[in-house]
């Protein structure tokens, strides 16, 4: 059996290596056609190309790839190769003009050598791949539908890839200040301290503390990037990135030598809110990228937190936008954050009991130096004798009121 | 013709000079006793007490004090003085005990010479009265039905009472900081600039810059008290207030000569939600009194704003409160607090059209320098050669990009 012209052992060697050893070559071993074939489409497709997406929810990743390479690249000959089931399917989920655009988008990158090359250059890196028919799959990326990622590149500890079903987004702008880095430097370790895994996107600024904080408390943290797995960007992190390899995990989508470009940044941002249980924003400005992270959680439904700031610093302008306009939750502590994921906060218990409005009336009547009568009190505070004796009851009961022969005092305790 | 032992000459006598001019004789002449009496009734009551309201409301001022002071203290005599129509409504809206209650509070302040002397001094300050059956009230007073205050004490610009139907309750801390003070300088500036009225407590902190700000602004302001009109709280605020009341309001529930207590000072609270279109808390403690102007504006359904501060600071730990539990309106300029009284903002314009993701894609793959033909930016682009066309004539006909020969390559204009 061959696919693509590479024989299916050919195709086991290659992927082999970048199989994680939990997945057990037994697991993996009759999906070799649509494992290698996913990693062609990752190198075919941009990240988030829903009509690639479709096609291979429709035909398989093996077929869909088949018919490419037999040259099957009009629609009506695409169409040809699916059962009639499947070709009416395909047609209620796009039309023939958006089908004939993917094929002209795909084509010309259908290069195997390309991503012959990469896969073994990946082993050689220890890379690792996900990928949505396995086992190891981020739970939350399913939610994603047709815009769900071919595969995941993945270096680091992968075998903590689960820890992502307890994980939280700090995400912010790059251009942080001292506040946004002390918030996001107390949140993120507050939140590692509880178990939560870390995720941002690596960049300089917010996302950067938020990692280097997580690996600082001895947690795990998870860095997604734009670009592909083989380049770390931006390089000013290379040193932050070796750390994460080390205890964390690093995660792409886009395939391996992709440089990082805007388009892959947003759609990078749509990942980041996927694969964790809630976003929080930092810091961002008006016009910032984290604005589009908070749109995606959003959209999927995740719990959208926002820190606020000073209405005076342009870096939270993009926060305050969001509660106003996005309804995103106010969030200003650990606990709160915690409430996102499910988690009881612990910090704002119960309020203790304020003074009932009747009490607060006969304490305003009372002085802590001239002994008063309740027909005093009662005719100050507006209340009938009868009524002010059963409150100074109670107020002598928490040692607030206390009555010498019939003359009542306040008691000198500090009112709260 | 006498009420309570004075004769109605008497009356007049004693409120003509605290009616403002425009009120005209005239007007009030045939509300003499119901004026005389409600000004005894907030002698009587304390602010807020709305089983004397209930009173009011049903009985008249007049008739109801008269049964009072005729001795029908007891809930059957009192009841014995009502029509059998206003005793049932008003057991619809007490019960017996609640009536009882009341009768007990309001009989041992029963002291006529009181409200007399009271109204004498009141007439030297040039005092005025502002008066629910009168023309001259505060409309979104009568919002708090049998809450409503039994008359207004005013002192200052008198003629313009009405400038409250266009008016913004700015509030906050005592303790406030320098950002506060900074946002409330900005904010009062800017409302007053707009021609909205200022309202609040004239206390040390946010109050008071706020009312400042707008006395700068050559603009008027209105204070609200806790105590009597005669006696302005803080005693620190002495030149503030005078300078109020050359330009502004300053109003007061209370009777002449009450201290302001704790009790007062919530019921004050409510007066300030009521009377403005909306609230704006500027600072706020986790357990401020501020919040309790925020709940009486909610509750009256008034727009509650709030300014959102760093979660660093104590001070803005109420209003974030405020945000998450009460879903407050995050307020970060001038423009967002206007929208709050019905005027368009002016300061966030449409937002200028961000790039079609498409345009992105393609501005991603051309280069400043080096031209690129159409092939290849389709492919790098992940477009089919037909659509990187279309987009890079937009990008041209925007003066993004241009075309050598067949090599397209990105203009240097710098991308917003």
């Amino acid at each position: 059996m061959t696919l693509l012209g590479i024989s299916t052992r050919e195709c086991q060697q290659l992927i082999e290596p970048l199989l994680s050893d939990s997945g057990g070559f037994e697991q993996w071993e009759h999906h070799t056609a649509a494992i290698f074939a996913r990693v062609v489409w990752s190198f075919l497709s941009e990240p988030g190309d829903s009509i690639a997406g479709h096609i291979v929810e429709v035909m398989g990743a093996a077929h869909a790839l088949q018919t490419l390479i037999q040259g099957r690249t009009s629609v009506e000959e695409f169409l040809k190769s699916l059962s009639e089931a499947q070709s009416s399917e395909l047609l209620i989920r796009m039309s023939k003009a958006d089908l004939a655009e993917g094929l002209g988008r795909w084509v010309p990158r259908l290069n195997l050598s390309r991503s012959e090359t990469a896969l073994r250059q990946l082993a050689l890196l220890k890379a690792k791949l996900l990928i949505p028919i396995l086992e190891q799959w981020p739970a939350g990326l399913s939610d994603l539908g047709p815009h769900q990622p071919m595969v995941l590149w993945a270096r680091g500890q992968i075998g903590q890839w689960d820890r992502l079903q307890r994980s939280i987004a700090l995400v912010g702008a790059r251009a942080s200040t001292a506040y946004g880095e002390h918030v996001v430097m107390e949140l993120a370790t507050g939140l590692a301290n509880h178990g939560v895994e870390i995720v941002s996107g690596g960049a300089y600024g917010i996302d950067g503390i938020a990692h280097r904080a997580a690996l600082a408390n001895q947690s795990s943290t998870t860095a997604i990037l734009a670009g592909g797995i083989d380049r770390f960007y931006p390089v000013g992190h290379d040193a932050l990135f070796s750390r994460i390899l080390e205890r964390g995990l690093i995660l792409a989508e886009s395939a391996p030598g992709t440089p990082p470009t805007r388009w892959r940044f947003l759609q990078r941002n749509r990942l980041i809110a996927a694969i964790t249980q809630a976003t929080i924003v930092i810091e961002a400005g008006y016009r910032s990228g984290s604005l589009n992270t908070a749109g995606h959680a959003q959209q999927l439904g995740r719990p959208l937190g926002v820190v606020p700031g000073p209405i005076t610093s342009a870096t939270s302008a993009g926060c305050h936008r969001l509660i106003r306009e996005y309804g995103a939750e106010c969030i200003t502590g650990v606990d709160e954050a915690l409430e996102m994921v499910g988690d009881q906060g612990g910090q704002y218990m119960a309020e203790p009991g304020l003074f009932d409005k009747d009490e607060l009336r006969v304490l305003d009547a009372l002085s802590t130096r001239t002994g008063r009568d309740s027909h005093t009190l009662a005719e100050q505070a507006g209340f009938t004798v009868h009524e002010v004796q059963t409150v100074l009851g109670l107020l002598e009961l928490k040692n607030l009121a206390s009555r010498v022969d019939n003359l009542w005092i306040k008691r000198q305790a500090e009112i709260p």
